[in-house]
């Protein structure tokens, strides 16, 4: 099995357990590119399991996951973080020599914890997180550009497989992603900051809204254009997703909204106190950090 | 003088105080559409003065405001809250009888408070909030359409003229606007939500992370797409705009932020304690507001 070279496919069968916004992005992106020969896909649910052929996501859709990862040479774990273990100790005797086993979930300590005990000898457990979304979810909702210039981190524990973390690699790359590798518990602090904690903050803002009285409710819909509606888009994101990954990253993220929440009062101080030259320093010192969001093209 | 019938401009000459974003895009609305005859523009700044003649957002360009107003059928101020008093005070005396004074601030009741015992009799003073904006500011920042299905909340003292107050609807709906009357509290109290609170969580989250190591602050700009960029867009408004706003309406402000805190520590105590169900329930029905915010097509 070649590794991707000219006109060759990286993977000769890709397993998606779980296709949702992410397992039906990878479908289109590694179909529409070339980087798999065949794609099999297991879901719970039947009617995922209908979408998904007749959307030609994938060859084969598998209502039992043990059977949709025979004879697969890549297994991708698409399911909310909730799921991992029971389908990886379902999977686990029908997994292929030498295949390479990987997620997309956006936790990633909880992840090598719980599943490399799992993990046969001789399967390569390479954990991934492509760091891409929208706040859509299901089958229908995943697109072939999704991965496009975004970074896909890779997490291989101490020991890996330097070809299987390469070819994983390649597919990824393939799909248009820029590729990092770092530890699991790095990963986790940094994904705290840039990720949890905005969509926690986005739920709140948005559950807060939620529990005023139905006729001011209208009305903060109606004006919803002036900040408040970038908050009800992360805020509608999959809530089993986002109930699993506070979950498993418990730590960390409650040690940066906990940052959050002292800076927070801070602010609220300095406007009861009146204190104008507080509120425009920090006011004015955030705009640096946009202007590096940009320059990094993440904007 | 006709009131925007066929083919005549709804104010003959519109005198703008301040061309950052909003007052810089009502000039281009207003002229791209023949809503007014002539335009004249004040800015502190001889630098904004300049970009504005050489832009042709105005006709001519004041240092001095009270020169700025004179002959103005409708005069606006675009500047700053903080900037509104001295300006006022300033353009007093020079005000034309009959003039409609306005404003595009994002608080009223302190402008309702301080500006109503300096507007001189004979001139028609009716607050005005366009609920548009970007995260640009100055009068390169400016475009025609950025009040193209957007509303504008109108909040006229009671007694005022409605001759007056449907003239300056006429100029707002010609720009594109939906126009919606409240009173200055209601529009408060709707703003410190919509608004305010979001501003002020995305100032305080982009500051928490400004604060964390530059080791660790590059990676979050590496990895901002996962939540986090949409926070940098929302914080990088301008300075001195938000800064007033917070002092300008403390009361509701602080009130809401209150709230906002408890629901954020309910939300701590549940990751905490691994409270799976609350998550995710809370999770799920904030759904059902973007769902509604997209109807509501302000998404």
């Amino acid at each position: 099995m070649s590794e991707g070279g000219e006109g060759q496919p990286v993977f000769r069968r890709l397993c998606l357990l779980g296709i949702g916004l992410i397992g039906s992005s990878v479908a289109r992106a590694a179909r529409a590119r070339g980087l798999v020969g065949e794609i099999v896909g297991h879901a719970r649910s039947e009617r995922t399991r209908a979408t998904a052929l007749a959307l030609g996501l994938v060859d084969r859709a598998e209502a039992d996951p043990a059977a949709a990862v025979i004879d697969a040479d890549c297994v991708m774990l698409c399911a909310p973080l909730g799921a991992y273990v029971p389908l990886t100790t379902a999977i686990a005797p029908a997994l292929a020599p030498g295949a390479v086993l990987t997620d997309v979930g956006s936790v990633k300590g909880c992840v090598v914890r719980d599943l490399a005990p799992l993990v046969p000898g001789g399967v390569h457990f390479v954990p991934a997180h492509p760091v891409a979304g929208t706040e859509h979810s299901g089958p229908e909702a995943g697109f072939a550009e999704l991965f496009e210039g975004r970074w896909c981190i890779l997490t291989p524990p101490a020991g890996t497989d330097r070809a299987a973390i390469d070819r994983l690699a390649a597919l990824w790359r393939g799909m248009g992603s820029l590729i990092e590798e770092m530890s699991v518990d790095h990963h986790d602090r940094v994904l705290a900051i840039t990720s949890h904690l905005p969509h926690l903050i986005a739920y709140t803002i948005v559950g807060t809204a939620d529990d005023l009285g139905e006729d001011i409710k209208q009305e903060v819909i109606k004006f919803s254009a002036s900040g408040f509606r970038d908050f009800t888009r992360i805020a509608a994101s999959d809530p089993v997703m986002w109930r699993d990954i506070f979950l498993s990253n418990k730590e960390a993220a409650l040690e940066i909204m906990q940052r959050f929440s002292e800076d927070l009062t801070a602010l609220q101080k300095a406007i009861r106190r009146g204190d104008g030259d507080t509120l425009a320093q920090l006011f004015a010192r955030t705009r640096d950090i946009r202007r590096r969001v940009i320059e990094a093209r993440q904007a």
